[in-house]
């Protein structure tokens, strides 16, 4: 046994593909790209902490009919979904304990629920991830178009700009990733925070009743009278704010040791930002009454917009805030090229999807899932024209399934592992569990009409799509799997078959391998119009005997039987398959070596020069051959 | 020796290649494709015959600033033109006695002059038969189109989908072809002669000055004095009219016995019809003082839309030349659809153009010219969204180019085979080799800043081409020619290199075949990180010993060689090909046989589930590898 170490690549030299994507990484080099909860929250918590910009907008769009009313509901809902969202945070907080290896939904649920749970979980969030990029990138967008016109005509061309900029940092590991949008989170929530801040203050000095420092709109008279369906629907919109919440435990794999604790902090301070956040523009909005105006209308402007103006006037800070509010909504994407190709791994660790998605790139991520990712993504934002307003109801679905299937796992999981603490968790992950179940109902019920359907006809798809994956990839195994010795007795030389349409050195050098392989080689030659018509042409046939037959039968050798197959409509490759099959066909005990010469050309533009022969020879018969015909190339190489 | 016969096609089978392009024809049935001068008339007269419709009124459109006066110098340029026609005529009538395999200008400057004349005349025409499919479809197209201007915005839709009919239809035969468009030729003869024979009548009835029958436009007032200059440039616009009359004697091989006096008839009607056409409209311009009105203005109207209505008034009868002057414009394309494949083919025997050429598809036509010919065709009418007005100055260059290399050739020709009537010939060849020669210098001079530059720069780009293809095809030929027996000594069985991952039947396939091949065996096993994290999965090592070597020592064979290199940056097929290049040079006296376990599925969609190593490896050693290296596809085909 000999082993021997290649690196394959040279990672210092200078090449285009160094310079877009970094030195190639070593398997070694895995724990320096390893993350702490500073890039942490960067890396799988944009998805999250961009949710206060347009979940409470959300909700109270849906409350605009309300007028003024609508605005003061505004907090109930926020308190009911900052329950939620806590319940939801000490189920993940646990998940990341008990799988310290990566606990998304999909790992949870699969190995406690089963494995149709488990794909039902992975579908959801893959579904999820691809929404929230399309989505995410196109409201940073649209925003940046609202403020900035003449932009208008350049909407998909910026969309697939950013998707493209997020698509080379994440494949560029995730640690340059964390370190690429650590300054645009903490200016948004630095810029966020202040405005509450300075809110609550001003709220506090004025006892409740504050003056904006700049004008802003006032919520319409009401249009309709309160009702629970009204408010059901404000929540399901708000509910969006959740997306992204489990990305860290799914990522866990990414933090570096203690993974578990940096893990939890870098989850707990996602939380507790988003749940401040959430909150406070609840409690602002309300004292400042500031709702949503109606979107694409004339005059529309966003509630942070609204909030900003109204606390700190329309200066030079406020300028500040909306650019760190968009930067984040069009990087919010981050997290699905984060979670993405980690969930699809997993999925295909178990044979549900293609292994190329197990197989990490030259800067240690897992590049397919990227690749993958980034083309859906750009395939939605191509069809809608960069403007996925409409998808936006799709959403939510997915991200809430994941959450009760992942709870529901952890309630068996401690069932299964009784010990300190569990009867509590236990509890935590059941109330959970039948929150968010409840809550998902309550969504796809609200949502159905306006989207919600689609989700529920493509999570199915997508599992069917997996099952068939993992079936195919099962029978592949079983049809291959061997668990005895070699069998390396009564090896009989293959019949060989060598294709000749002229006499030349490439017919010499397939000969002569022909004779490594066996003694039995028939010489199959095609005999199309060319050679009928100008037998000048044909000259194998005459020099058969001269330059064959003798020199075979002086070195000792059985000489090549000639076979010449006229065919009358001048096709070459199909009467050398048929006569092939035909052969195999004849010795059903006998290996066929099809020995096929190839000239090889050093520059690819001169494929159109030759016949690619050899190459369909090949594929047709793989297409229609049998297990015992196999094509053996020989190839010539031009100097 | 064994001589079969497979036919390789069901020919009465049904099927869509069969309803497209009619059943397979076999290579006997030759004799029933080919044709008679009526056919022959339509299939490559239809190029020279539409010239009527557009020679004249390119000659009159230059003389509008004349006014009336302009109107009278038709006559006097037309003659000129006829005469220059009749000499071509005469020529060409004999290089079709004296070239009976298909005589077009390549084949006698070729013969006659040097490979280099006969590169100029191909390139040449290879670019005018390129130029009149791209020029003659939106002609007609653009007619049509200021007939029914709702058709406007489906310009370039109508060319394509002209295009491909005529593609179409070629592709099913010439003799197809000729049934197809004998109908619409023989109509717009039939009614551009009814219009100069009742034009004429007219004439000579009312003395020479006869009344129209329906308004027509008057000649605008003269806004310039006549010049040579502008009467050149009428000249070497109306030259136009001669394109396309090379073709028949380029298709000689396509008529049916007696090949020669069948070809000499359709060329001789061709001229004649061509002639009287061109004779007759002249005429009637001057009586009728018809005049061509401004191209792409307001009001514009075609010289024979004039003619006919002045002639027999705007009913039924105009309506329907129109149809048929518009149709045969369409169609003139055919011609060079006839002619640039056979024209391809010549000099792909010639190895100047890929051998492709010279192969005749399912319906003994050569396919590859037809289908390079609609692509490049396809394209310029793309580029040019329909409408390839720019392109009409880059014609007519290349045509006479042609004819003057042609009779230059046949001069030649006579001297060398002196006999009865050659000195005559020789000398009408020599006339019109002048006057055609002098006439490419004033068309290039006239027409050289609209556009003819570009054919002056074309021209010799493809030549470069040619010739490349041709040095290539060459040292091919003298690489790897072999004039001496097989040499069949010394057959050494080669070194083998079995890539394998993990232990399946697949590498049990692989060894059994390595042992057919040679008693020298590598096992190449590529570690990378799965199986340093997981060695569990990496069961070759464990189960070497007793899965392996043992059994290979059974059966009496020496084991194989296990090396393993360990892959840092998680490459498997950069250390597979650099192992094996490093193993070719430490053994520069043997032959180096890596032998790839492939998975062979059943279909295509599964491409995604399976990496492409074995395809990846052949190519990567094919580029890096020298000729001792080849690859062996051990195919292992899923059930």
């Amino acid at each position: 046994m000999q082993i021997t170490e290649k690196s394959g690549v040279s990672p210092e030299r200078k090449s285009i593909l160094n310079f877009l994507f970094g030195r190639p990484l070593s398997s070694e080099e895995d724990a320096k790209e390893q993350i702490g909860p500073a890039a942490g929250v960067p890396v799988f918590g944009l998805d999250a902490l961009s949710s206060a910009a347009y979940g409470p907008e959300a909700a109270l769009t849906i409350l605009i009919p309300l007028g003024l009313l609508g605005v003061a509901y505004i907090l109930p809902i926020s308190v009911t979904i900052i329950v939620l969202l806590s319940i939801v945070y000490f189920s993940y907080r646990q998940t990341i304990a008990a799988y310290p290896s990566g606990g998304g939904s999909y790992i949870v649920a699969s190995a406690n629920l089963g494995a149709r749970a488990g794909l039902l979980a992975g579908a959801a969030l893959m579904l999820d991830y691809v929404l929230n990029v399309a989505v995410g990138i196109s409201a940073g967008v649209g925003a940046i178009v609202s403020a900035v016109p003449s932009l208008q005509p350049h909407t998909l061309g910026l969309c697939l700009g950013i998707l493209v900029v997020l698509t080379l940092i994440n494949l560029r590991g995730v640690r340059e990733a964390g370190l690429a949008f650590m300054a645009p989170t903490y200016i948004f929530v630095a810029c966020l925070g202040g405005v509450i801040v300075a809110g609550l203050f001003e709220s506090i000095v004025h006892g409740g009743h504050p003056i904006p420092a700049a004008p802003i709109p006032r919520p319409a008279a009401p249009m309709t009278a309160v009702s629970l369906w009204l408010l059901v629907k404000a929540f399901s919109s708000g509910c969006t704010a959740m997306t992204g919440v489990e990305a860290v435990s799914n990522g866990v794999q990414a933090f570096r040791e203690p993974r578990v604790k940096n893990a939890r902090i870098t989850l707990t301070t996602v939380i507790a930002i988003l749940i401040l956040l959430l909150a406070g523009i609840a409690y602002l909005c309300k004292v400042y009454q500031v709702g949503s105006t109606p979107p694409g209308q004339q005059g529309y402007q966003s509630v942070l917009s609204q909030l900003t103006a109204a606390v700190a006037g329309r200066g030079v800070f406020y300028f500040v805030t909306i650019v760190a509010v968009l930067t984040v909504l069009a990087l919010s994407a981050n997290t699905s090229f984060a979670d993405f190709p980690r969930l699809c791994r997993s999925i295909a660790e178990d044979s549900y999807l293609p292994y190329l998605f197990t197989i990490r790139g030259r800067r240690l991520v897992f590049s397919f899932g990227v690749y993958v990712l980034a083309i859906v993504a750009g395939l939605l934002l191509t069809v809608f024209g960069g403007v996925t307003d409409r998808l936006i109801p799709l959403f939510a679905v997915g991200a809430f399934t994941a959450f009760t299937l992942s709870q529901a796992g952890m309630v068996v999981h401690w069932k299964r592992n009784p010990g300190r603490g569990a009867r509590t968790s236990m509890l935590i992950n059941g109330v959970g569990g039948l929150a968010t179940g409840v809550t998902t109902c309550v969504v796809i019920v609200a949502k159905f009409t306006e989207g919600a359907w689609i989700t529920v006809l493509a999570i199915p798809a997508l599992i069917l799509l997996m099952s068939t994956v993992h079936r195919h990839y099962e029978e592949i195994q079983r049809e291959t799997e061997c668990h005895s010795p070699a069998n390396l007795k009564n090896i009989v030389p293959p019949l060989v078959v060598v294709p000749l349409q002229r006499w030349s050195k490439l017919a010499e050098k397939a000969l002569r391998f022909g004779y490594v392989l066996s003694r039995d080689l028939v010489v199959l030659h095609i005999a199309t119009e060319d050679q009928q018509q100008d037998p000048g042409k044909d000259d194998l046939m005459k020099l058969w005997d001269e330059y064959i037959e003798k020199p075979a039968v002086q070195a000792g050798f059985k000489p090549p039987e000639l076979v010449i197959v006229k065919s009358r409509y001048r096709l070459v490759i199909t009467p050398i398959y048929e006569y092939i099959l035909e052969l195999a066909q004849k010795h059903p005990d006998r290996w066929i070596s099809v020995l096929v010469p190839e000239l090889v050309e050093r520059h690819w533009y001169y494929f159109f020069l030759h016949n690619q022969r050899a190459t369909a020879v090949k594929l047709i018969l793989y297409a229609k051959g049998d297990r015992r015909i196999n094509v053996v190339n020989v190839p010539w190489y031009l100097s």
